[in-house]
């Protein structure tokens, strides 16, 4: 059985998923720079409003991966895609022939340069579909949701990506393994791709303000990201638009994740859910003008943040 | 001979105009409501880095259009175009039958309301090309540039048009009169309708930074106004962006007044620029997704301004 897993980004997500694997048994190491010290002495405390709180203490907890003690089953990446993050270097010193690389992490097309760099590992891919921050040094609080769905690269189901899988479920969170991963990236891209920007373009409106405001702005873009993935080769359901919108206008007012990244002064994932979608629709000869048009202020945005 | 004006609104253009046409000899009438008392004893100052500096004494300053002793051969119309103002109301206790109503206001398609409300009346349409500022209680900084382009609607120039362009011109300040003037206004669109919102988008870069960074995205916001004009009867040269971008490249780094606007916590003119040009491209059936997705933008950095 695969039971060894090094956690590499100890935002929220990586420690939340960190902390079930180890409360299903399995040995957790977790890379964790700027709270080391914090970490190394008292570990993490998760509290959760679904599954109540604990204490996850990591079974080694490291400056840098090359620290490593051992041969790791899983290594999860689950820092933010952003460009100044060398993600294949970060991994490099502990991947073996038999790691298996899992992705927790945002965005379209993100896994290439990794699959590139290590072409004989196995690839899982992932997708967290939870509501949880970092609220100080080493305490995440878990909000809601939390279903995780995995699947290996290019389009199928490993052992390990099921044996993952079980270890997450026995902590009390739902996770699918699915053949279709890519198909998810671009599904959750749907959403991500209007609200994220619009949040911060607009200085910080709610998901709900942004819809009651500007509904066919936002279905423009969804209708982008679908015509893209179905030029990459992955239809998506004729209904997720009008899904995605009636889910949204249901929820309570959120701040997305970028607009949480922005307001806190930290970089944002542009690049990964929508410069990566751009690109692709680039290469397959698609015109993308909505999803181009607020890719291209979020560029601007961000210069100006530089400037 | 036409010379007695009225000028509602009293900001840098408004004023700097009006005096050009005091300094020629016409009778020129201000309403001026905040800074009221001021000008009322100091009359206003103007700073030309080209003409020298004057002080410009109105015949008539006013608090409201309805004090207006007289009958206005011109009603300059130089406030912002934004919805609340009521631009009907404000001029309608001073129209008469033979009253020319001159517009030196930005945007497009901004003249019909009054078209409707004052259909026997004359109607001057024109555009500043004006680098100037307020920069204290009436005093007018007068920076670079002043050609006005004035036209009768809908398509002719009238000896009063005529004549206003010479009293302009002794002044110094180039005055040129157009059969076509709609379609000057949509030249002006042209360059208006992308820096100005991604001034504002952007958190406050220049016109060069935009530029240097989104050059692609520029040119497509301008093909949108190109289209928008040809589909409505206006065929823009052929040239016209290569003209506008090698122009802005040429210029210095600029502020555009919605950003001016923007900072100073002041309305935009949104709906003038970008909301009636997306209004002509609707009735029209032409797509316009460039400028429709900057439209959107800035209605939802207003909701958030407003909330």
């Amino acid at each position: 059985m695969s039971n060894k897993a090094l956690i590499i980004g100890a935002g929220a997500i990586g420690v939340f998923y960190g902390s079930l694997l180890a409360k299903a048994g399995a040995e957790v190491a977790v890379v964790c720079r700027s709270e080391y010290e914090h970490v190394k002495q008292h570990g993490f405390f998760i509290d959760s409003r679904e599954l109540g709180s604990w204490t996850f203490t990591p079974s080694q907890v490291l400056k840098n991966t090359a620290e490593y003690v051992g041969a790791a089953d899983y290594i999860l990446l689950c820092t933010k895609v952003i460009p100044p993050v060398d993600r294949v270097a970060l991994i490099r010193p502990v991947v073996t022939a038999d790691t298996a690389i899992v992705f927790i992490q945002n965005g379209v097309e993100i896994e290439q340069e990794i699959v590139s760099a290590f072409p004989g590992n196995e690839i899982i891919s992932g997708l967290a579909y939870i509501c949880c921050n970092q609220i100080r040094n080493g305490e995440i609080l878990h909000l809601a949701y939390g279903r995780l769905t995995l699947g290996n690269l290019p389009g199928y189901v490993s052992n390990k990506t099921t044996e993952l899988c079980d270890l997450i479920r026995q902590s009390g969170i739902e996770c699918i393994a699915t053949r279709n991963i890519v198909t998810e990236r671009w599904k959750k891209c749907v959403w991500n791709a209007p609200f994220n920007p619009l949040s911060v373009l607009s200085g910080g409106l709610s998901t709900l303000d942004i819809l009651h405001s500007q509904e066919a702005f936002v279905r423009n873009i969804m209708l982008d990201i679908c015509r893209i993935a179905k030029a990459a080769g992955y239809q998506l359901p004729e209904d997720i638009i009008d899904i995605n919108i009636k889910n949204t206008y249901a929820m309570p007012p959120y701040k997305t994740s970028m607009l949480l990244d922005f307001e806190n002064g930290h970089p944002m994932e542009t690049e990964a859910i929508l410069g990566n979608a751009v690109r692709v629709a680039k290469q397959a000869g698609i015109s993308s003008p909505y999803l181009d048009s607020v890719y291209a202020l979020m560029k601007l945005r961000e210069l100006k943040l530089d400037a």
